[in-house]
């Protein structure tokens, strides 16, 4: 059995983490995925509170191995979300946008193992001080939110690796066995894997957005609302539109939250209607 | 001795080949590199046609190893390029934007080893289809002109390498022998590497520009001039304001062909004035 620190620090057979995708990663994914001796991840990030304890419920009842939380730490509800992760003793938590100073120490008291995802050296290195176990170091070529710097998944690990001891997870154009073996070269402990988990039978999503996947060819996902707040999205000429619209919009915080609350009210990826869903999809599309 | 299909093409030790690079790779650096093993390239694209001949003839009189030259197929003087790449026998030409086809016949003709530079799978094809012996498979990190699609090397190279015959030589964000064995695990069978090789004694830029290399971190380079010609170059702040004086410009033969021109009257990147210099790196600058 293949064993290192990642494997080691989750308790896993394998160092390959499932992202956690809004809509996309309920509880039956992540569950799926644990069992299966990967990490399973449930996506808090476009869930109610109620509807996130239903989750982690519901995941513990179909998994006796551990599996994690996604929260962004924009999220509006973000203490609620923290409150229940923490009463249901959730074992991992992946932090993501924004500071990992702010909650680390909390989650660490309760017991739970805490990663962050970053896009930059410099934020791993804040990470690392901040007391996380491990990071997600993630590249341009990631699918949903995205650093500012562009910084590619070949060109971020090393540099990441140089900067930190902890362990480094990478994530960003990872799908296939090649691909995860060329990051481990590159000094990553372990990968954390997006797009092609949404194509899995267990993924929340409308078979239409799983057919996307499969169908989508290269170039056919762009970095979008770069001003904003950096998104690689699958190209499609309705949203596109309201991308266009959205375009001159800069980051405040109030942008920012009107834009992320759309996600909790926004069933697209799970209807499958094209008008109104914003396809988040990873630039490796085919495998 | 390690050997493989492109060391065996090239008649080379190792799969390595430097990129041509205008103002940067002349004779100096090319017959270098050739007699270090690899596939050292004059860079054309800054040359007129008087100086490609006598640095075609200085390189030749430094190494008795096989090198190449570069030509971007756009090229005003192009034709009295080809002819005098022909004339002097050089043994390996590098094609880069253009159509393979139009030129790949005359030069196999005149017993030419050629590869073409593409940034997709649809281009690599093409080249194949077009004669071509070799694909460089050029990557969104890569230094200068680059593809539209803006797909990154980790991406790119699988995808290549499933759509085409002929050996795969990968580009764009390798520096370091660990990023060569990642991508040779993609499948890739050699590496071309550009900005790595600026910051050599015997690249022919300014000291300025060497420092710049070398002092570079991440996130300093940015893909720029995304409508007329997507360059990726080093982030300051005068040359940014020139970009958005061109920013609004779009791709007309015309257009691109007074860009172009201006690369041969501008000497900057030897003159190390940071003003007129448009500075040309890859993404990977430290390593």
């Amino acid at each position: 059995m293949f064993t290192n620190r990642v494997t080691e620090l989750f308790g896993i057979d394998y160092p390959i983490i499932q992202a956690g995708m809004i809509w996309a990663s309920g509880w039956k994914l992540a569950s799926a995925v644990s069992n299966a001796g990967g990490l399973g991840i449930i996506g808090a990030g476009s869930m109610y509170p109620d509807v996130l304890r239903s989750h982690i419920q519901k995941c513990k009842a179909a998994t006796s191995r551990p599996f994690g939380v996604n929260i962004p730490l924009l999220y509006p509800d973000l203490e609620q979300h923290i409150r229940i992760i923490i009463e249901e003793q959730v074992p991992v938590v992946v932090t993501s946008a924004g500071n990992p100073k702010t909650w680390t120490r909390t989650f660490k008291d309760a017991g739970i193992t805490v990663v962050h995802v970053v896009s930059s050296s410099k934020f791993a290195l804040k990470s690392q001080d901040a007391g996380c176990d491990a990071i997600v170091a993630e590249g341009f070529e990631a699918g949903g939110h995205n650093g500012r710097e562009e910084t590619t998944t070949l060109v971020l690990i090393p540099a990441v690796k140089n900067a930190v001891q902890i362990p480094v997870i990478a994530a960003g154009g990872i799908a296939t066995g090649r691909q995860m073996f060329a990051v481990m070269a590159l000094g990553a402990e372990g990968v954390q894997v997006g797009t092609r988990f949404v194509a899995c039978e267990e993924a929340s999503v409308h078979p239409h957005f799983k057919s996307a996947v499969l169908n989508a060819a290269e170039g056919d996902t762009q970095l979008s609302l770069k001003k904003l707040t950096p998104v690689r999205l699958l190209k499609k000429r309705v949203f596109s539109a309201r991308c266009r619209k959205r375009k001159g919009e800069v980051l405040t915080r109030a942008n920012w939250q009107a834009y992320w609350a759309g996600h909790v009210r926004n069933g697209a990826c799970t209807k499958g209607t094209w008008k109104r869903g914003n396809w988040r999809l990873a630039r490796q599309v085919r495998w």
